[in-house]
């Protein structure tokens, strides 16, 4: 559609709307006399021959001067532009995707080529929060079916960018999430390095949690690699832990696990594409996936984790994929430390074969480990435990880890929080308890994942005994702000531990 | 919750995010550090004894100073704050509304309770827009059942305010919309007043549209009528056209309408709570619900009408509503102006029977008159028609109207715009159909409803004969930007009346 003639010049009005393009624009110009009325009203911007859809904002004050136009943090990085730039508006085409959103509402199947249609609408930022949490309610609730999953997933591979490996068999292992202090891919990769299979993990900074698997890699060492950096890491070592966004990977689950999470929503059909998409697309073959079961885990029962097992290996095959799936136990968090620096410690004490290692981190490792290396011909069925564990207890393990650190850009010390509190228990009994949930959310108040050695210490789990006024955890922060606003959550929210008799 | 300790200054920023509450904080606060990771963080922010939930946006320049939060427009409102004041933050509650939306998705039916919960939820701002947009899709694609509408219904009536009237019978008209240039609600209203029968009617304001009816009467007399002011113009005249957003009938849907308008989607069962929780808030026992039926209106076939037809009836009657529906042909515009002050052209050249005043303005008009006038004793089914043209004729009608206008604070001039282009067919041949969605975007992009001259005045009609270069319609605005923004339109989208052989 035509630009109408009169342009606006960007002003960079420093307003983070985080992944939402937004453009402010003042009152009494015409575009909001004829736009602003409406909530949501969406605006094609124009600069050169990039353009975006984005969220009409309008100014009552004198933030912004007449002929200026101001954009959110998100749009200003889509359109590649800057301050004094002219911009150029016009109407934006109606969105077929949005009548195939429709359609999924009133109960129709989608093909592949409805699902292309919005996921590229969604990648290219043409539709807005608004939209993306109907479709994502629209296919919550079982209603994809697994053909529709399989659309869903290829439509995510292929609007991002894929990997591919000069080896035959390319292993990976995937936790589905939701348990705090969860780290046993820093431990896994390297047993798994070091065995001689090539595991090129790729995984993702925190969204909601106190600690995603690139945070706590990052305390150690550096997992901002470029793809060829990435590469040449994994030639020399045969594993990586880097971050998966710097390489693209389904650029659409980021943008839709970010207003999942702000729904509370984790439909099946989406979680599944949302793992076989990122899997795919960093060109593994074979995959061990770890469900953790529990009621305040991301997987609540058995049913469930099934019924999301059964897409996953299905579906997985199709897409050429061997999945290979495990239950766990997801009752509490895994090892004590929760945020970077602290779940760091706890792989470091299970790498270096300290006596006060975390036994449950180890035990998980070591399970998901011994599936891995199974896909090997060299390692039979039943035996894979026995051999990540030799290759633990050796110390191949840890010397590979730090191999692999070293190939990053160098390993780092670990930081220690300035502030911290511990909360005692108020009565005495046995730990009935652990809200997953809760104890993640005070880890990200204290101010983790951004501040690195902050987050929860665990110093009790499930069944041990407590005495009154015995340590329950260790909040820690790196402002004394940020402790007292988690403190003020644990205060509210006086169930995160509990106790019974 | 407690609040965390520290304070915030508000400073107006002028940002007006329509609806929507937001809090903007500077990203070194530690707030934002906690939280500003998180798409969508909700924050709760108090004053003096007021608290709502904002969505958080960070700021990374200098538009605001350390120790100072700017909220959005509506946030400011809804708080009651002035720039300076001291506002105090802390986590939200996790929201018990979101969970029966989650039921929803899953399939489970909800009882009165749980509508109460979430509708209570929207109307105090504690649900984003995201959570709306969820809770729509959810409802939408008939998966509300006529108790869950009657639920919903109420949970939205008891949510305002409710009129009574000291009197038995109090009719009201409605319809369900989507035409452009419908405004028979000026007619109907002065022909059923000065026949003697009460109709306080109550109008909103376009929203997507280029005109609502309090849009269009607000050009003729003042709409904005406080609650006793809008009683003593009943009292006096027997009827009234007042804009409803002043007395607060049913706000939540207000709020609902704004999120399914940006998503496109009008599920049956919110059309008929949003219709029914407003005729019964206004006090109304007896309502005549025009439905019209065109492919480019709101319903859009004869099946879906008598769902929603149906549903009205039943669930009215359950309400104390006695509701009678009439089909109407909804397939091009009413009358020739679109827009408020070409409506009311319109309107005031049927009162005053105009030679060449549109005759489908004036049947539609008089049909529905006709069945308002047969809720009365003494008005026997079949002759109402006869009856509301006779008061019509007579010149009562437009003796009332003028009387109403009186009443309400005296009648205005008609504006006339400025700046007008004419469209005209590019080729011979015969008007095969006028899109209703597309027409009424012509008007609103030229600046209606807020500029009350502007909108699109047609010269031609379905079936209507028409020569290469015969006018077709004539864009109206108020400013030279705003005439060629509605143009820039027009001519990209070639199709709004379509010419055949």
């Amino acid at each position: 559609m035509d630009d109408i003639k009169q342009s606006l010049k960007v002003v960079r009005l420093g307003i983070d709307t985080y992944k939402e393009a937004v453009i402010y624009i003042r009152e009494d110009s015409f575009v909001c006399q004829a736009e602003g009325f409406e909530a949501q009203a969406r605006i094609r911007v124009r600069f050169e021959d990039t353009h975006i859809i984005a969220t009409l904002n309008t100014i009552k004050s004198n933030i912004l001067k007449v002929g200026y136009a101001g954009l959110s943090e998100h749009a200003i990085e889509l359109l590649g532009v800057k301050e004094g730039d002219e911009i150029y508006l016009s109407h934006p085409e109606p969105l077929l995707s949005l009548r195939k959103v429709r359609a999924k509402i009133y109960g129709n199947r989608l093909s592949g080529e409805d699902f292309t249609e919005i996921i590229n609408d969604i990648v290219a930022g043409r539709l807005s929060d608004i939209h993306i949490s109907s479709f994502l309610t629209a296919c919550a609730g079982n209603h994809l079916d697994q053909e529709e999953i399989l659309g869903l997933t290829k439509s995510m591979i292929d609007a991002g960018a894929r990997i591919a490996w000069p080896s035959q068999l390319i292993v990976d292992k995937h936790c589905v999430g939701g348990l705090p202090g969860n780290k046993t891919s820093l431990i896994v990769v390297p047993i798994v390095a070091a065995f001689g299979l090539i595991i090129p993990k790729t995984s993702s900074r925190a969204i909601t949690s106190a600690a995603g698997t690139a945070d706590t890699m990052e305390t150690l060492a550096p997992v901002d690699l470029s793809f060829s950096k990435m590469q040449a890491v994994v030639e020399k070592e045969n594993g990586c832990l880097v971050w998966g966004g710097s390489v693209l990977l389904s650029p659409a689950d980021d943008v839709l696990i970010r207003v999942e999470q702000a729904l509370d929503l984790d439909g099946e059909g989406q979680l599944v594409a949302s793992v076989l998409s990122k899997k795919v697309a960093a060109g593994s073959n074979h995959v061990v996936i770890d469900i953790p079961i529990g009621s305040t885990a991301k997987v609540r029962d058995r049913e469930s984790a099934e019924i999301i097992s059964n897409y996953l290996t299905k579906i997985g095959k199709k897409l050429g994929l061997d999945v290979k799936v495990v239950y766990t136990d997801g009752s509490q968090p895994v090892g004590n430390g929760i945020g970077p620096a602290l779940s760091a410690r706890d792989v470091l004490a299970v790498l270096q074969g300290s006596k006060d290692a975390p036994q449950d981190l180890r035990d998980r490792a070591l399970d998901l480990a011994g599936h891995t290396l199974e896909f090997s011909e060299r390692v039979k069925s039943g035996i894979g435990r026995k051999m990540a564990e030799k290759v633990l207890s050796s110390g191949r393990a840890w010397h590979k880890f730090q191999a692999i650190c070293e190939a990053q850009g160098g390993m780092r010390e670990l930081p220690k929080a300035k502030f911290t509190h511990t909360v005692t228990a108020n009565l005495a009994g046995k730990v009935q308890a652990i809200d997953n949930r809760r104890i993640a959310r005070v880890g990200k108040l204290a101010g983790a994942p951004l501040a690195k050695a902050a987050g929860v210490d665990l110093h009790v789990k499930v069944d041990a005994k407590v005495e009154k006024k015995q340590p329950l955890f260790t909040v820690h922060a790196e402002s004394q702000g940020e402790l007292e606003y988690a403190l003020n959550f644990v205060k509210a929210d006086g169930e995160l531990i509990q106790i019974g008799e």
